[in-house]
């Protein structure tokens, strides 16, 4: 079925629950029959981001690049979920300006709580001096002041959370 | 017009004629309805392989990324036309094999041809020493043994040229 191009970007602390989210939307787009792509740390890091570690000039570059593919595959008609810490203001700007269908959606989450849940021990890596430039320890988060959609992962279930953001997007006229 | 996706990749020298090619068969292509996207050196540069020279290693890098977002596009049913020297038949095999719907085209053109042509001058600085890592002058070419389809840009036009490619690709039942 041939729809608007668009992407969700996501953006929230380690834990937060983005890509939990961007999966359970995935499933719920494909059996709405639309083109959907997920990009996040994992998947792009192998082929698209393997030089790249966790300084602000590192972390800018990987948005750079990942927003140059959800661009091009926004534009043909694809359902793009991204979902990276991406603590900046300033880069979020940028991949909105150059995407155009964009639409930002905070994953609001304490992070007592983010860190509570620490799925693959980042934050005790990161308590520990093991890691560095860990957001939220020592590296900062800008929350951001232009959320399309806001959801709050410690208050809502994920099926909550999805519901509001499927919601918006009908609002927005992005679903088929 | 829903059309399946594929990557047409064209290897050859600089000022073969690839990205010459490229424009008219994306021209040909848009004329058809179907969607279209260009990669290429100009192209991705600035957002993709910024950090990227001339050596083997990082030939390599830059063809990787480009292989992903092809593999991405192809998948969603885009015309990807990639316009890359890429030299080596290694990792030309690991294009094919990350993206699929890949048909190799060797745009074949002589060096002393495509030296006189120089569009940019870039043969001139290899030549002189200003530059390095030049292929086809102090950095080789391997030409693709497994192409699906060769032109010779020094004996037939570019409308020649892109007519092969246009049969090529019907009989293979990619064009609607």
């Amino acid at each position: 079925m041939e729809h608007k191009g668009f992407t969700l970007w996501f953006t929230g602390l380690a834990c937060s629950g983005k890509t939990v989210l961007a999966d359970a939307l995935a499933e719920d787009f494909k059996k709405r029959g639309m083109k959907v792509e997920q990009l996040d740390g994992d998947i792009v890091r192998k082929s698209l981001t393997s030089d790249l570690g966790f300084t602000q000039e590192d972390r800018n570059e990987n948005i750079k690049r990942v927003t140059f593919v959800a661009k091009l595959l926004t534009r043909n008609g694809v359902a793009v979920l991204a979902s990276f810490i991406s603590p900046y203001n300033e880069i979020r700007a940028y991949s909105k300006t150059e995407i155009g269908d964009y639409i930002l959606v905070y994953v609001k989450c304490p992070l007592e709580v983010c860190e509570k849940r620490d799925v693959k021990g980042m934050y005790a890596k990161a308590r520990s001096g093991e890691i560095n430039n860990f957001t939220g320890i020592d590296h900062p988060f800008e929350e951001p002041n232009d959320a399309d959609i806001i959801v709050e992962t410690d208050k809502q279930t994920i099926e909550e959370s999805k519901q509001i953001i499927v919601d918006a997007l009908e609002m927005m006229g992005y679903l088929p």
